[in-house]
């Protein structure tokens, strides 16, 4: 039961002793995750220690990590990491402010962290008849993460990705015991089946930073996780990453602000190319979507309003190994071409430091900048890291066939943030959106047929039945490469045959695709108008803010 | 000639020495000007010395006045005023980049300080056959200032009320002598015929804050207003203004922040109400649109997306006389009425000091908020108080009938920074956006007038004949209150008698009046959207960034 402790111990004021009890689980991560070593310290403290230790050891880039803090401007990427640890010592348990466990008579309550898209299918689902629910995230949207990209170069608006969650799940806003906290979650403790979260600042609440405790019957983690940086220094201070709707708008911001800037007299010819290089590091789908994207917005609009400047503006997309690697090699190469084609200049090469206006390949080569995009995947955030919990390879939350973390109870884990763990004999499904959807969908299934057996309350479903086993089926990959074309993979995975298309009608089905998916008529709405208006008078370009 | 000296001392190194020349335009502004008495000790500085002395004077919040900084988060709402004093001193005049003076059989070159409605409408209609044309202006669109109050709860979305100014005269980005500039401007010397910029800051050009000059034939300064706060304590640090697209942004994150921190447990009933008590000070059209938006959005979207807290919000209007003193009588009372019925609670009050969470008022009241907008009107800015120009009653700059400024040569001013001078006898006019574009529309056939005469070089149209003189007729005024009811008052003026209108239709007169000004038709049909989706789906609550 020694797994179960989880990160409790940081809200506790008693001096926990660093070190004191050395677990399986330390075995196990060591063992499991490549990517612990990254901040090894903190990790090893975070699991047996007190988290008010950490305002000696790694006061920095910490409540960015584990609070899946938004904001990424660079400069300001970890603004309130020293309050969060100045305050918490202010703070007793027995003090906080929260939600206790339900009574008998009142209805289950599922706590959800996070508001991705395993998290958003499953509320969508959840039967609130049955259970009341709390949703506790950072964000109060779901972000449509595959349109993304085309928000930063404004082919679509900000807003019409970006799905409120009291839309997807109304209970929260007028069930009278569901809730929607906009707060990330710190701790987890398994035993007593609570979890402890932190508000945003704003400046006004009698303590900043907020904490406070939910209690839950039963708990579902995904929170998702983090861009990968494989600790190149300088990442976190001067790249861009894309995964929410003000890192577009960060990005957004800033390339329109290096059009205007390189347009200033006396503005040397370097640079003005140093400020129009765009770098995208990453050929995955994301890196390859987004120079598609600059490079349409460069051939119209660039072309068409800022011709002062039209002939110094470059995208250079940087991969150590193949664009697109999990597509079928055909698509590949007509990516490959597509892109070249289209202005994009792809190069082979490694990330050995980032500086402010340059990047240093392991090779000696240096790349200046004005506009860096780092998208080389994800991998588990310092929260999950943070959790005492049974770990899958590659270090997420360790999950059984029915998305159970084992030796817990009333804990499920799924999306970015989940993986089977080893014993199940299942490989950890990739960090995709049709991954988490389908879980989520699964999950809710999985809640219903509990909360109908009666085993919503906390310690009442160990041994029910909960149906069949997750089993994914992948439905194949697309990504679009800017130009009215696209590539549609159909193939069930990697090695397997099926049928694989690039071109116009590609396009259109990815389109089509997307816009199917878009979850509310109302943003679907906007989406077509989008594009529509996209095409028929080019992209906004005012710099607000 | 005196007069014509203005602010570009201030990017000189040779020492002036403060008050070392006492000119016929201190006595004048001291005569016409009341809110020169603010910042008397900068004025004068200002006027005669170095800039560079501002660095032991009032460091902060000049750069913010005088560069109509467009960032009003309370908290970061002076950013860079330090560094502007400190990185002055290495530049050097003569080291400059910048456009110099244009060569004979170069087409006349026109700067235009500003992208408000009178420098817009101009932009528009300026021939660029005859003349090139230069922009300078801290933001790159015209912001549709009278449905900004919309943006703020979502009845519209941000990127419909701005307009690039790209799209608005697109030789500024495609002729190739003629450009866009994101730069302040920080001085103009009328001798030289040559204005001084500063751009915003990179974090990567060769030197921060990079500045430069650009020479003109003609000037039109079309440089706005500021917002009027009289000195109050703490307004600056805690209040927002409504004046442009990101200040609608950040009312609108504070908005959603605060319902959502209220509905965290542990929240006290007091602090609940402090948390959703919006007020807004000044009960001109802006206050009372705003207002009537917030209980629109109270009553519809906050109802059925906040049920927790829904009966803690309310909203304040503080107005030290009447609201809309200058619609007819009837219609005021109408207004009243209405927004009382909608829950707006009117007060009459004269504000002390702002504090965080609480306004004093004059009476000694305390009156905590969660959410305070400014909206007392405006003043002439710092940059426009530095020139050494003539002013007229008020402090702008005093303009002739032609809105020429006098006993300079090709310099205009006109919109919310200008006013007719005392000698013409005329009134200074408000500070309305009809003003505004009229004046625009007016001057840009006094240029193309010019134009046309081989004028347009400097010093060349001296006494030329402009044409009819401008004549200001007011149209009318309109306010909307919420819940589908406006007021259309369409006498000419306070005293005159006309027909004024309220209600339902009036509302359909204000749309569609505001629907036919929206400047390009892109931004036309997405207000046209707007409003549908808002009809059908109600307003996003997403909470970016």
């Amino acid at each position: 039961m020694a797994l179960a402790r989880a990160a409790r111990s940081g809200l506790r004021r008693s001096g926990g002793t660093i070190g004191s009890y050395t677990s399986e689980r330390d075995l196990f991560c060591e063992r499991v995750s490549g990517h612990k070593s990254l901040l090894p310290s903190l990790e090893r403290i975070n699991a047996h220690g007190n988290l008010t230790y950490l305002s000696t050891i790694k006061k920095e880039n910490y409540t960015s990590f584990w609070s899946r803090e938004i904001r990424t401007t660079p400069h300001y990427q970890f603004p309130s990491a020293e309050q969060v640890v100045e305050c918490r010592s202010e703070y007793d348990e027995s003090r906080y402010p929260g939600l206790e466990a339900t009574k008998p008579g009142e209805k289950p309550r599922v706590v959800v962290l996070g508001t991705g898209w395993a998290a958003c299918r499953f509320l969508k689902g959840l039967n609130t008849k049955i259970y009341d629910v709390v949703c506790i995230s950072p964000r109060n949207h779901m972000v449509f993460t595959p349109l993304l990209a085309s928000t930063c170069v404004g082919t679509l608006e900000f807003r019409s990705v970006a799905e409120p969650v009291s839309r997807i799940q109304s209970a929260l806003s007028t069930s009278p015991h569901s809730y929607f906290y906009l707060a990330s979650c710190i701790g987890v403790d398994t035993n007593k089946h609570e979890v402890y979260c932190e508000t945003m600042s704003n400046g006004g609440l009698p303590h900043e930073p907020y904490q406070f405790k939910v209690a839950y019957d039963k708990l579902v983690i995904a929170a998702g996780a983090e861009p990968l940086t494989f600790g190149i220094k300088g990442v976190k201070e001067n790249a861009y990453f894309l995964r929410e709707v003000n890192h577009a708008q960060e990005i957004r911001k800033k390339l329109l602000l290096n059009l205007m800037l390189s347009v200033n007299p006396g503005i040397s010819e370097e640079e003005k190319k140093r400020l129009l290089h765009c770098v995208i590091i990453g050929g995955g789908p994301t890196g390859v979507e987004f120079s598609g994207e600059l490079s349409d917005f460069i051939m119209r609009d660039v072309q068409e309003r800022y011709s002062h400047v039209k002939d110094y503006i470059k995208v250079t997309l940087i991969e150590a190994n193949e664009i697109l690697s999990s597509f079928d090699v055909g698509l590949r190469q007509y990516a490959t071409n597509h892109l070249t084609k289209s202005g994009v200049h792809l190069m082979r090469g490694v990330v050995k430091e980032v500086h402010p206006k340059k990047i240093v390949l392991s090779d000696g080569t240096d790349v200046p900048y004005g506009l860096l995009v780092w998208s080389t995947g994800v991998g588990p955030s310092q929260f999950v890291k943070s959790l005492d919990l049974p770990m899958s390879p590659g270090g997420r939350i360790g999950v059984d066939e029915w998305l159970r973390v084992p030796s817990v109870e009333d804990v499920f884990a799924l999306g970015d943030c989940a993986g089977f763990l080893e014993q199940t004999g299942k490989s950890v499904l990739p960090a995709l959106a049709q991954v988490a959807e389908r879980q989520g969908k699964y999950l809710v299934e999985v809640f219903n047929r509990i909360g109908k057996q009666d085993g919503g309350k906390a310690f009442s479903a160990k041994d029910m039945s909960l149906g069949e086993p997750f089993v994914y089926k992948h439905l194949g990959s697309m990504a679009s490469v800017g130009r009215y074309k696209a590539l549609v993979d159909l193939r069930q995975s990697k090695d397997a045959k099926g049928i694989s298309l690039a071109g116009f009608v590609s396009w259109l089905i990815w389109r089509s695709a997307y816009l199917t998916r878009v979850v509310s008529w109302r943003n679907r709405f906007y989406v077509a108008v989008n594009w529509a208006t996209t095409l028929v008078f080019g992209r906004d370009n005012s710099r607000i803010g």
